[in-house]
């Protein structure tokens, strides 16, 4: 066997501990009784070790260097997926075992505290954990720069968000700092305007657990190959061949679970639809979480709070959720979908204040990391930086301030901008294929995606990790990314 | 660290592999979408073999043998752990790397084909992968025979039923064979006299479902530490700390899903009783599947079908399941859960027929892997055997003759034994703790089950695998396995 197929095979087995990590995540989240936590995180870290500990075989490297003699025997596919390996099994080696284990370790404890402390508004006895935890993350990020020979922010950003940097992301970011809040605050007064939009109706669990069915099947979800289920925070979890949507519902808040649904499609629809022949290979993954976002966030707001599409999904509401009772009107429940309003929780922000949340924890996560900004800092900073860019004051709210969310204590710096990244994309997406498709709007009014999700797939979806993201944005959209739809994308909708 | 120390990390290590795998295995049959299977065989399937190349690591050995020297100077339970350790290492070395990937997926395939071809009746389709199957099985036996030094089918059978040998099983099958079907015929003639029985009340599931979530609180599972599900074949899977029982319900036989939940929790209680210190330690696990067997068929059998303990199980019966409708006379149900009569499913066979089917494959199985029998030959041995030990023919009737049961098709030769040694046990059990209770029957018509799992606890769940099975067992009841026990008890239970 040639060492390229020796490659292949070894990253088909590497897949299985993926997928058994990916499936033990999903049931931590959704099934596993209350008592049984601290066996599974000890099992989800040896995992995590195991696969370190098989990544850093030394005959790899060897295999590496001979691959990349012959790299041009190579095709197409077969090259990208060679420089997914190569990126993998040298950045498993950029990390030291120990440091792994202690960091996963320290992540595990920090996170479980988390659950309980958050709730306690308890920042003094979270801090040393916290402390302990960020120490080895920068060292992590250190011993990465070393080998990868990038900043120790940029090497962490690497692993969510491949191929963008930090001064990348700065120069993005301080662009959508220039416009947005003067922006939000132009929407929030053209919204005092709108007839005054009262709460939602209480809609039963059933139903809306029968209008989230119903949304997906139209979206295009194989239940055949994936479920929906219900968790504490909602995701999207599993393999390609086995996607796990979760969401949460709220009887006062039939939007929360809606929407939340919709996100997750955006992500279960990228990656029931990745290269089939490559599932198991690098190359066949998501893109990373930047355009996973872009997913997301493209059927959430895109569609999900567009209101040509809302002419087809109220006759759907209407079916599902208000059988008998009052009808609320059409009107009201559009606006409910798209008021825009400063708030403390990044999870519950609209598509406008929302990056205004990752652009402070952009802008936080690089100063801890590099020793900038020290954790017992950052509640003064949190608070400075929302009264700033949000106009609200955190200060001793630890649990709707810097304590909401669990990234940081899960040991995932370098994974916010992610979010915000993806959400310029998607509407920089959005424009291309408005452009693109003759009948836009009236295939939206008829709840019509075919064209949308044939775009998508022929463009993002089917191309798995042939590209590097700047190469498939650039192929899908003909440009860069480019906060400039983002812009024009919101003043269109809110103040047109 | 010291040496041992080191093994032990190890094998702390190793218990991730197999969290994953029994979690993976439960989700299988209880969660996973249905166009998933083949994507979760090929993961679990890497991991087996992952597990695999982990264990033959050549400084195993040296570890191995340096802790040899100074085996000494562990205490009990570590020594006890070192024999454990040693019998999974060398046992992984036993077999060829190749033949663990070849008969891994020999095995998969086969298994996915039984599920399809056993509805069909289809042997001829069958017959060739089962072949295959069966060759590989045999190349296993006897790579191992080599290293072991015991014979293929022994070594098998260790797997399983650890300790215990061919001649051993052929020795106490023997003496079943010896009084078994002369005592059937008479139970079934005692039977005759007997009010006639007609069927069970039909109870919808959500009634079967809250009666089964009763009886495993009372019998003591602990449910902050496991779950009780629904799928196709009931099982206990899962880990220690977080044991997943399944039960099937059938709306005309509530007895089914009854007696299946007090089955399974016969297993969950061991499981969830085994010493926690030693959870990840090859020493803190079950003692094998024949003492495992003995547990579940204790709390089916024993205490589920007691006449003492239906005095405390009918009024929860009345409580749970017939509210409001006809209540059936206690004596109706009593005799229905105690009717004996041949039939051709080992899974539906009452307990005085059980083993019958067992021994019929018993001396099949090891004769497929001595060679004495080939696969194509199955169903006709298969017929004549059924024919001889319970009088029914399974002529060209293969889905109720030779393919009924999942357990050759997925690889496993050597289970079906523990079934029966655990049913002898299990009785064995029965009367030594009714020896040392003096409230004996007082406790089972209260439903206080403290004595017996007091008894069982110590006697059996809290060793783990300190001792050898023969050990266990002479430990606990003062003698060796002992099937005059079980024909004692059938002669108690339904002719006096």
């Amino acid at each position: 066997m040639n060492e390229y197929l020796q490659l292949e095979k070894f990253f088909t087995r590497m897949n299985a501990l993926d997928h058994a990590s990916a499936i033990l995540s999903w049931d931590e989240s959704v099934m596993m009784p209350a008592q049984s936590g601290v066996a599974r995180a000890a099992a989800q870290s040896e995992l995590h070790v195991i696969k370190h500990e098989i990544l850093i075989n030394p005959e790899l490297l060897e295999l590496l260097q001979k691959v990349e003699e012959n790299a041009s025997s190579l095709h197409l596919w077969e090259q990208a997926n060679f420089r997914e390996m190569k990126k993998i099994i040298l950045r498993a080696h950029a990390v030291k075992k120990d440091l792994v284990e202690a960091y996963s370790l320290a992540a595990s404890e920090c996170q479980q505290a988390w659950r309980i402390m958050r709730g306690e508004n308890n920042w003094k006895d979270f801090l040393p954990l916290f402390e302990k935890l960020l120490l080895l993350a920068r060292a992590e990020a250190q011993q990465r720069s070393q080998t990868m020979g990038m900043t120790g922010y940029d090497c962490l950003l690497d692993q969510f968000s491949p191929g963008i940097t930090s001064s990348e992301i700065s120069k993005i970011f301080n662009q959508v700092k220039s416009f947005l809040p003067a922006l939000t605050q132009e929407i929030i007064d053209h919204q005092k305007s709108d007839p005054s939009s009262t709460d939602l109706p209480p809609i039963p669990i059933h139903l809306q657990k029968n209008l989230g069915l119903s949304l997906i099947k139209n979206l295009g979800f194989d239940m055949s190959k994936g479920r929906l289920d219900t968790s504490h925070h909602p995701f999207c979890g599993g393999v390609p061949q086995d996607i796990r949507m979760t969401t949460r519902y709220n009887i006062s808040n039939f939007m929360e679970s809606m929407m939340g649904t919709m996100h997750e499609t955006g992500h279960a629809l990228y990656e029931q639809n990745l290269p089939t022949k490559w599932n198991h290979q690098p190359v066949g993954m998501a893109r990373g979480m930047d355009i996973h976002e872009s997913q997301s966030l493209f059927f959430e707001n895109c569609i999900g709070r567009n209101k040509h599409f809302f002419k087809f999904l109220f006759p759907v509401l209407e079916t599902h959720l208000f059988k008998g009772a009052n009808i609320p009107s059409p009107q009201r429940i559009f606006n409910l979908f798209n008021t825009i309003k400063r708030s403390f929780i990044r999870v519950n922000a609209d598509e406008v204040t929302y990056p205004m949340h990752i652009i402070l924890r952009y802008e936080i996560e690089s100063d801890l990391i590099s020793g900038k900004l020290e954790a017992k800092d950052l509640p003064e900073v949190w608070d400075f930086k929302m009264q700033t860019y949000l106009g609200l004051s955190t200060k001793d709210d630890f649990k709707n301030g810097c304590m909401q969310d669990v990234h940081w204590p899960s040991g995932a710096f370098g994974y916010f901008p992610s979010y915000s990244l993806g959400s310029i994309l998607a509407s920089q997406l959005f424009y291309k294929i408005k452009q693109s498709d003759p009948n836009f709007v009236e295939n939206l009014t008829q709840g019509n995606l075919n064209f949308i999700k044939g775009w998508l797939n022929d463009k993002i979806w089917s191309q798995g990790s042939l590209l590097t993201s700047q190469e498939l944005i650039f192929s899908a959209t003909g440009e860069s990314l480019n906060p400039s739809y983002f812009k024009n994308y919101l003043k269109e909708k809110y103040l047109e």
